[in-house]
């Protein structure tokens, strides 16, 4: 086998090994050689090449979002890390770890000119969970370097302190190495670790060098004390009206045991979000279907007196408005890192786990008769059937068009779903509940969504969909430069050339300055890059166009398969606003 | 005319008019709506829309480096303007000025679980000149939020104080945008305005409601003291062996005939990087060329009494090793911000303008006798004539490719060339003096050179060739996804196959291991990119298509023109490292 010379390279890579972090996303350079070097001769480690980094580091994301442990990346010096920054940033808010591992050239020749330099250390700020700068190995040729080693110029014996200050720097290293790596496996969430490499930087050995020592993450089960417990009891089984709203939340993470006793309390609804992977018939998935038509009154018979929310961020404005305004007396979130105090009311912070939270909890509540679910559920019900009508009565549009390729998809697809028009349309729609979903919302950027679920792809067993809108998909063309996109991958782009958000929006749509600048109109469309990547290219531009190819989308195919489905841009936001109208 | 309800958005608007900041790049974002909305609606800016933060940004960047004033980046919340980053930094080691203008939530919105934000404030840490965060505006709505105004609770005369509170924040943060965009216009570099913006965004005026004050920025011009001057006089004076280094150099900025005082002195050796923008028969332009087969000895007698360096970063490595071993006794460097200590042996920087230096200096110095130069000349002459034979020589690779293409621009157009290898091989050859050549050598990325290329084309007089790499090329793909590309652009891609510059270093080539994560092999072309941005495609794939092809290139047409020029990539290392034998 061959390891870098470097001993640092050696220990990162040993360290990553010996902490069962596997896949390594790489990025070509020639100051990460060393890691390069070490990871690609190692067969424990699954490498990828990637050449864009920002795609690289979505593409991370996506990996660790499915595996749920932390995966490296590895870049050269200079600007290279920065083309990380928004999948660091998505992973930070979305508690997905990720590890960088970037390569930088010595503290000597930062800032005095030399090529492919920034300053790199700490370039993520508050984004990262911990951020490290290692220090230079010493090697021969540093020997006489008395700027790195100081201490050296007056002192006799000379050889001998300079290898234990070379042990010494090794440890401290290792030490440090061990510390944010361990950050990463512990708080699920992005860390950094900054490299210094000095030239030679392609020499090998054949054996190992050094042997750095793993030192384990100590992983704490939070609980909540008993006298808190208590307390939240007693105010849970006196109200009347609870609300569960549940975010981002990962498939198969609560047991269906406490789910049916929520379920089955008939003072408690529970509001799930499309990324909550959350369904029961008894609760309530299109949020904004229930809220949006809603008058002051009704919000009043809305308004719980406990709100108990975990998960990850929620997408629902409507939700957030409605909350805000009609605060609950007691907000409760569970997550073992961080409550945002969202609505500006939260009281409780239960650290730890939600379902060991909801075991500790639940058996010592009481369900209550209460009309609070009976009458909403009556609403939600009504609802249903008024989406239903409207479905049929409307043109062919956005909303239309994902009706049909929901009810599409097999069972047991993930579904990966891009920001922010094409996640928010799903949120009007019941999901077959064998589909779990995911989609980017730590940042909500249109930024790497491809990427994000190539990556999940890539270790997924399960086949995996990917659904977006034109913006989205064009701002990450750089996803389909990958080797490592299954066969069984599917993408459906809903192209309504341009923002087809914004028309939503109280703008000034219809003239040339908001077409410009706000919906950004264009007339690209995915084939040429279907043809450039290797992916088979289907489209439609009506409903019969769309019912002939949607039905053997999903048949295994030895290529990637892209469905582009044109929609006319100028209907899309008035089949939405009625929508509204129309479920009242 | 339109203008944003929002004061604080039209004081920006209002400051970056009254500043002459004409070039507004856009990217779509509702938070961002307020500027959107001022800038568009001005007839006095030039708008652009650019979906892509990441090539927004380094378009911004080439129309900067065109024009040497700031130009303004629009963008909404979130990681919006992470994607800015790697060309902030290119900018910031580049000395262009940029102004970076993020929108975001006010600050109770941040960090509470609100879609789309991250922790704007101060993101692009060092790399900027300055960054600064502004207050959010105080409207009617927030008369009540008291979080925002805690002196408001307990106060009688609350709708005066109110007002008055109202027009501080105004009074502030009209000052702090004045100070933030004077930076960039007196210091050349990026700097950051964060603000934050409260809903209703879209509403707008007819007539303005606030009138900002114009605080002028105050340029010092910067002059070299008499004392430090006479002195550095009598070193020159009495220094038989003077270089001078010119890297990244903005043309004409150097008047011709402080040029000629220094090419008409024989102890003075001018070695001239293609970026130098810098042209005479006496001076030395393919410094590798030189001295990249010099022996130890051959080395000494080339080391330099007095090196004076002016302009950006040097491209050569080799001229950096050999100054760092052969250090000069004084290394002065000229620039009106910062000096680089490259070759650990700066002694003087000389601060302000280079023009006002020489202008100071040169009619102080005298020429003396000296071998020094006609000795080099002599050796670069020979090199020169090596350096044909060699072309003449050689298969078609890489290097003949450039030496054809370099040969076929005709005069007067803008180089603008990409990282790494594209300029590394510039370097070796003599260019026609009435081409202007620009690289993005600030970070040395290749990940936005084609958005540069066609920032700098889309105000550019003269029409502009791009020269680039495959890897850089599709890396920066998104670039062509612009409506602002003339018909005049010219790119030429050597399409290699991969990262050949990797097989010039001392790798493990020729292994699937070197092949995927160090050369990163693929089968890319341009063609279907072409097709789907409305570019003309034209290939060639050896000597005979070359020559075709290459003919008519340059001719008028009514779409941009692509050139992929296809090179064996097992070749070119082999052509590369000979090279520098041949010529000894």
């Amino acid at each position: 086998m061959k390891y870098p010379k470097i001993p640092l390279a050696q220990t990162i890579v040993a360290l990553c090994k010996a902490k069962g972090i596997k896949h390594i996303v790489i990025s070509p350079g020639s100051r990460n050689a060393p890691l390069t070097i070490g990871f690609t001769h190692d067969s424990f480690f699954k490498c990828y090449s990637i050449v864009d980094e920002r795609c690289a580091a979505f593409f991370a994301l996506g990996i660790a979002q499915n595996i749920q442990y932390p995966v490296a990346l590895v870049c050269t010096s200079g600007s290279a890390l920065l083309n990380y920054f928004p999948a660091i940033a998505e992973a930070f808010y979305s508690n997905i770890p990720l590890v960088v591992l970037s390569a930088d050239r010595p503290k000597h020749l930062v800032d005095i000119g030399d090529g492919q330099t920034i300053n790199q250390k700490q370039v993520y700020g508050s984004h990262v969970l911990q951020a490290t700068n290692l220090k230079l190995d010493l090697n021969e040729s540093q020997y006489e370097l008395t700027d790195e080693i100081p201490i050296m110029k007056s002192i006799e014996n000379k050889l001998e302190k300079f290898l234990g200050l070379q042990q010494s720097i090794l440890e401290e290293n290792s030490i440090k190495i061990n510390r944010t790596l361990n950050k990463a496996i512990i708080d699920f969430g992005p860390v950094h670790i900054n490299i210094p490499f000095s030239e030679p930087l392609y020499d090998t050995l054949e054996q190992p060098s050094v042997n750095p020592k793993d030192i384990k993450p100590e992983i704490n089960v939070k609980k909540t004390n008993t006298e808190d417990l208590n307390q939240l009891v007693n105010i849970w089984n006196s109200a009347k009206r609870k609300l569960v709203l549940v975010g981002v939340n990962l498939p198969n993470t609560i047991h269906q045991q406490w789910l049916d006793v929520l379920a089955n309390d008939d003072s408690v609804i529970v509001f799930t979000e499309t990324t909550s992977n959350l369904y029961h018939n008894e609760f309530f998935p299109s949020i904004d279907q229930i809220i949006a038509p809603l008058s002051e009154d009704q919000f009043k018979s809305l308004q719980p007196d406990v709100l108990l929310t975990f998960g990850g961020m929620v997408i629902s404005k409507k939700v957030k408005a409605f909350l805000r305004a009609f605060q609950p007396k007691h907000h409760w979130h569970s997550d073992p890192k961080k409550a945002n105090d969202t609505f500006f009311c939260l009281s409780k912070h239960l650290i730890g786990n939600t379902n060991t939270f909801l075991e500790q909890f639940l058996p010592k509540t009481k369900s209550i008769p209460s009309s609070y679910k009976p009458f909403w559920k009556s609403v939600r019900n009504h609802r249903l059937v008024k989406h239903s009508e409207y479905l049929n009565t409307i043109d062919y549009s956005d909303f239309k068009v994902f009706g049909i390729i929901l009810k599409s998809i097999p069972n047991n697809y993930i579904l990966q779903v891009g920001n922010s028009s094409a996640i928010r349309y799903l949120q009007l729609f019941s999901l077959n509940n064998t589909l779990n979903v995911f989609c980017n919302r730590g940042t909500s950027g249109i930024d790497g969504s491809t990427s994000t679920a190539i990556g999940y792809a890539s270790v997924s067993k399960q086949p995996v969909i990917f659904i977006t809108g034109d913006l989205s998909f064009f701002y990450d063309s750089n996803a389909l430069w990958n080797n490592d996109i299954p066969n069984s991958f599917r993408i459906i782009i809903i192209n309504n050339q341009g923002g087809g958000i914004f028309r939503i929006l109280p703008g000034h749509k219809n003239s040339e300055n908001f077409d410009t600048y706000f919906e950004t109109k264009h007339q690209l469309t995915a084939e040429n890059l279907c043809k450039m990547y290797g992916i088979d290219y289907l489209s439609a531009k009506n409903l019969n166009q769309l019912s002939d190819t949607i039905t053997d989308f999903y048949t295994d195919n030895d290529k990637p398969k892209l469905l582009e489905i044109f929609t006319p841009s100028t209907l899309n936001d008035e089949v939405l606003l009625n929508y509204f109208k129309f479920i009242a």
